[in-house]
């Protein structure tokens, strides 16, 4: 029987998805907790391996088992194990051929930016600081010239191995969420009271690092040093060096793949 | 001259707000920074002694200083020395008699309650998490039955010492914000996408543990185990053992105090 866990964490404390000798990752805390229950070694396969420092709401994993335990059980028997910062959401057998990582899924990652004269620390783990004023507007528009089909090799981290470079990008929501004042008045002030900027991207599949790339690319648009119609150009150029930075880890989520 | 310092921390590492001997504080951080620039003692008077894991993006902070060091650059030069869970968002001068132990101010908190199916990792240190379907009307019912001047002591936890135990309450707004869901369908089902439940209090100042022991009473409000017009008879019986559970801390930041 093969068993499909949606799995969310915090990934501060990891050295990201996939198993690594040295160093705790989400994907070697799962495989023990499984393995501790049917006291046998015990493979998982992701769909998504998330980078050091990324979290996930609901992230998508199998395994096969012969066990009884009932496939809907399997999320709350994992949960006692598990440390605080990974819970599995929910549990369901799966048909044998389903596998996370061959297969195309929409996918939903969000990047966070906090945009303020002062980083607030109650989002040092959950969102990228950001100082200076992020002309919104600019990079809705230039977010709106990433949605399609493309060749994405522009806005690929090196040392992905794939087949093609071409992804879809089926839409990008900029959110922009006013934050509470701290205090002292001044509350016309924009960049004091600050905001929190939610870059949505939806789409079929990325390529490595590429969401943290669009979101470094936006936060160089926001504070103009890209144009929002230079976009189009530096995805034909195919280019990484054109691109923005890679933003950091932190800030981003894998908020849902749809199956 | 007197310096006024708007503290934000996350309070996830530290034993509270008031200095201690043997455990890691703000006010311990903070002064060790004033006195690392200063190379003196300084000690410094906070606003509120938020307690261990309570985090604040506005609490408030004096001390007295004759440094040429211009006011408003305090916040930049302590930043530098702070550790990143500690910002001071502002600094400026006030008149020597302005002390923020004894003023009146309006004090705004807010307690954040993640309520779903199962928890969500990246909520963990910022949100108490209740599983069972909350009923917020019954709860904001309850609320708007706190709000006013009233004895308080039903709602204060042990060990304050305070000449009068009665406070007001501006405002208490219960404000619901509905998450994404994480996979698998079923999003019509509410506790499993889940909603993260805000409790925003506001008055002129606040016993020991009263925001706390407001929400721990209002989720068992939201559970039915207190029906809202039982909270008039709770506050009147003046007996803490009639009012809820003191809710966890790590749900707790004070948000701002007007001056």
């Amino acid at each position: 029987m093969r068993i499909l866990l949606v799995v969310s964490y915090d990934g501060t404390n990891y050295c990201g998805w996939q198993k690594q000798n040295n160093c705790i990752t989400i994907q070697g805390e799962v495989e023990k907790a499984i393995s501790e229950v049917l006291k046998e070694d015990v493979e998982i396969i992701g769909a998504s391996r998330t980078d050091s420092g990324v979290h996930a709401n609901g992230n998508l994993a199998i395994f096969d088992t012969d066990s009884s335990i009932p496939a809907d059980r399997w999320s709350k028997v994992l949960n006692q194990i598990l440390p605080d910062d990974i819970v599995i959401q929910e549990s369901k057998e799966v048909a044998d051929e389903f596998n996370p990582r061959y297969m195309k899924f929409s996918k939903t990652y969000e990047y966070k930016i906090l945009n303020r004269s002062y980083p607030l620390p109650t989002y040092n783990k959950s969102a990228y600081y950001v100082y200076g004023n992020l002309n919104v507007d600019a990079m809705k528009l230039a977010a709106n010239a990433l949605v399609g089909e493309h060749d994405f090799i522009a806005f690929a981290g090196a040392g992905s191995q794939v087949k093609t470079t071409v992804r879809t990008i089926f839409s990008i929501d900029i959110i922009e969420e006013k934050l509470d004042p701290t205090t002292l008045g001044d509350s016309d002030d924009l960049l004091k009271t600050g905001r929190l900027i939610k870059i949505r991207v939806r789409g079929d599949g990325f390529l490595y690092n590429m969401v943290r790339i669009i979101a470094g690319t936006l936060v160089d648009v926001g504070m103009g040093r890209i144009k929002p119609e230079d976009i189009k150009g530096i995805i034909e150029s195919k280019d990484r060096t054109k691109a923005g930075k890679t933003a950091p880890a932190h800030g981003l989520t894998l908020l849902e793949i749809e199956i």
